[in-house]
């Protein structure tokens, strides 16, 4: 077998075991009886370290060397070529941390989970402290790991995006949030336009169930490979070849959490669902960039989902089933009002990217040491109260409202909003490719979208960074505008601006 | 740190290695998408090679030599000693299996269980074959790694009932079979005295699985570190402390079906999670001895629920829950009717062990060479008739039936009979420990017992081979009598014989 050979058998070996990971973080999430927490972390833990082991061993350092003198003549982008280079920058950043800081990180993290969990139902930030505490100490150990970065926050980047930088996200925030903050203010004088009223009432999760079954299935759901549970905060799992699973979580008094919050995740799922399966036990097996992987799931959820063109598609189907009278406009002007509101994942997509502008600031100062994690509530409701004018009553809905930090995430955020960045240029793609896409979506068809996207981003997994994927697609980088055109559109549909 | 608390760690991991591979077969047959079933196989042999290669390494081979050393002045019977004992010997056994052979029997049983699933369904044998066969030449394979055994059989015996030799088995058979045959005799002759037509008629499943829940619950079930599902075999596992996972299947037209299978369920989860907490993430974590295991859960099922004196409880909850009127003494006598039947999961107490006996002479037939797998269902159903006196009109029904083939595990069916006898010899101590036993079912406390036997038995964990605890905790070796006296006092009951 040549190296490149073996190589490939131990990176399938460690694709298999990061599937095992994400196995085992479904069950913790929808599964496990609450008192099993400890046992999971420790789990965790040892899968973590015994991968780790295995991928930064003298023997893969071997077969990295040996495969990339056996790929001489190939193309640089060929799958091979990537297979190695992608190998080599996780080999390289793996060999930096010790086993055992991972092994803590991964623990910390289940342990703040669980925390995090009855800290936000109870509101207490105080018992979450210690935890959110632990998870930034370990972060500046992580970063302490590594050298020649501009700044420490490029490090925990990294891992989420791989090849973007903090001053890179910091222009293109400037730019969203000079363009976001108008649009708001001039919808804030015009917010008797648009009334939600039809979303809110009394639906009963089980019909809630059957209009998200109904809407998933022309998307591609298909019992066969693909599953939904309920959990706490939603989230898209691929675990295998065939094996894909997604999460609600349901509200009886507003279907529009379930409904579109299914989508998105529908959307995670088809990404990492497409992946051309000879790619699959590689280390492009899944998606890597979160900018892509959001990209996907807003695009479902907010371009397609709260589009007029689909509205006309739901409206009957809610009218149904809930057995009440919306008419495809009433809905789509409801599902598209803009205001500032507490909780990021229901916010709307004008809104959205300051709720993301806030986090990437927090970060930044906690990281930095400007911010001490006791003060984080004050400085998140202050900045909540200056970006959305809102004033945050309890902390559930203000700080702990996201999972991400209680598991030592910090890095994550910025994707969010990149992804509705990259999503606006892949829809502004997609209709210049697709004549009558407005009119397929109208009929209720999601294939031709959804095989376009396979075809030009899902295929390819975590084969290229997110801005060399868009180079492919769009021929341009990742930018502001194709988003903002594409909201100012909408805005003018809702509000006549 | 010394070389045993080095030791420890080590086998610390590989318990939490032996639980993520139970959390993923449980997650196989309860959760997962039948188009996953690929990617299980491939990740199930992975993680059976890399918990192989970390046993069986040179570093485990030092500490093993060193913690041995420390041991000494240690009592023989004392935790520490167990545990490099133990280990000891499942060291010197993974060494020499390949770990190769290890995957290929991993994948073999993962996609052995899916053909199964589908040939059951369609009672297609045919298609089973090729499975089958290749789970056999595996099974060879693996005993010829070893040496020094009395015959094949023992090798595969060991591993399900570790130091029993199939010629104690034989032999305890033999007895069990003269014992069973003449009391099955004469319960035919006097067939008119039990009737079950009480427990057929229409069962909705959400009354059942209240039924089961209140059942349940004085056994130890408790939502916050257990959770049952469905499945097509079910079965027990645990996953951690506090994680605690058993499985039924319903039917709508026979509730004892679920009743007592979820009952020896519980039975199983019981004495897992009865283990101490100190023996948890070590070899001794989990037992070990199938027929102590299968002793605690048959244990449950029939001497717990079907007795005199829990009829008593059940018969008014099924009365009020199924609208029917039934008298504990006609539930006592339905649920202990005995009639050769052709499904062994359903079978009577009295008639279930020459259903082991035929699949454990089977077993040996096959792995001798004297029976082709292709011969299987006619010799399956000759011996259902010679033993039983009846006709298999379909494979589902018959060398179908269950799902240990499939998964590639020959040897382990003995191991059913073996815990009714050691439940035998259980249930007469405790009756001698407990002396108002049968008042304290009566009036539904299942507390005494279930503390007694996590004393006597499940603490203990895989410390103690099935023969050495049974000494030492009823001063005597496995044997039939007990258990035949317990039969002979209920047909007794029932028949008048």
């Amino acid at each position: 077998m040549t190296q490149l050979g073996e190589l490939k058998t131990r990176l399938a070996e460690l694709a298999d075991l990061d599937n095992i990971g994400h196995l085992l973080e479904w069950d913790h999430n929808t599964m496990m009886p609450p008192k099993g927490a400890q046992s999971r972390s420790e789990a965790l833990a040892t899968l973590g370290r015994v991968s780790h082991d295995l991928l930064i061993s003298d023997e893969t350092a071997g077969l990295l060397d040996g495969a990339n003198g056996e790929l001489d003549g190939a193309a640089p982008d060929s799958d091979d070529a990537r297979i190695v280079a992608v190998s080599r920058r996780r080999f390289d950043k793996a060999r930096r941390v010790p086993a055992e800081l991972v092994a803590e990180m991964a623990r910390a993290g289940a342990l703040g989970y669980e925390a995090w969990v009855e800290a936000r139902r109870r509101s207490d930030f105080a018992a979450f402290v210690p935890f959110m505490e632990r998870n930034l100490e370990l972060a500046h150990r992580y970063v302490d790991c590594f050298e020649g970065f501009d700044c420490a926050y490029d490090v925990l980047l990294d891992n989420f995006e791989p090849g973007m930088k903090t001053a890179q996200v910091a222009a293109l925030f400037a730019d969203l949030r000079a363009e976001l903050q108008p649009l708001i203010e001039a919808v804030r004088e015009r917010s008797d336009r648009a009334d939600d009223s039809c979303l809110h009432g009394s639906f009963p999760t089980d019909r809630q169930r059957r209009l998200v079954a109904d809407t998933l299935a022309p998307m591609g759901f298909d019992s066969d490979s693909w599953r939904m549970d309920d959990t706490v905060h939603p989230f898209a799992s691929n675990i295998g070849v065939g094996d894909t699973r997604i999460t609600t979580r349901w509200d009886e008094s507003y279907f529009a959490s379930a409904l579109y919050g299914a989508m998105h995740e529908c959307g995670h799922g088809l990404y990492e669902a497409g992946i051309v399966e000879e790619l699959k036990r590689t280390p492009l097996g899944h998606g890597e960039s979160l900018s892509l992987h959001e990209s996907q799931s807003r695009l479902w959820e907010n371009m397609v989902g709260r589009s007029r063109a689909f509205s006309g598609v739901l409206a009957p189907r809610i009218g149904e089933l809930f057995d009440m009278n919306v008419d495809p406009e009433t809905l789509y002007r409801a599902v598209n009002r803009v205001q500032p509101s507490l909780i990021r994942v229901e916010a709307d997509e004008a809104t959205y990217g300051l709720h993301i502008v806030l986090r990437f600031e927090l970060e930044q100062e906690l990281i930095e040491g400007r911010l001490a994690v006791a003060e984080l509530p004050e400085a998140w409701n202050a900045r909540m109260k200056d970006y959305l004018g809102i004033d945050v009553p309890d902390d559930a809905r203000g700080v702990l409202q996201d999972v991400h930090w209680s598991a030592g995430m910090l890095g994550y955020f910025p994707t969010y909003a990149l992804g509705n960045l990259v999503a606006g240029q892949l829809w502004e793609r997609a209709h210049a490719d697709i004549g009558d896409l407005d009119e397929r979506i109208a009929a209720g068809e999601l294939g031709p979208l959804r095989e376009w996207l396979r075809d030009r981003v899902h295929r390819h997994g975590a084969k290229f960074e997110a801005g060399e994927l868009l180079e492919r697609v769009t021929g341009a980088q990742i930018s502001v505008g194709p988003f903002v055109a594409y909201l100012k559109g909408k805005l003018s549909d809702v509000y006549g601006i």
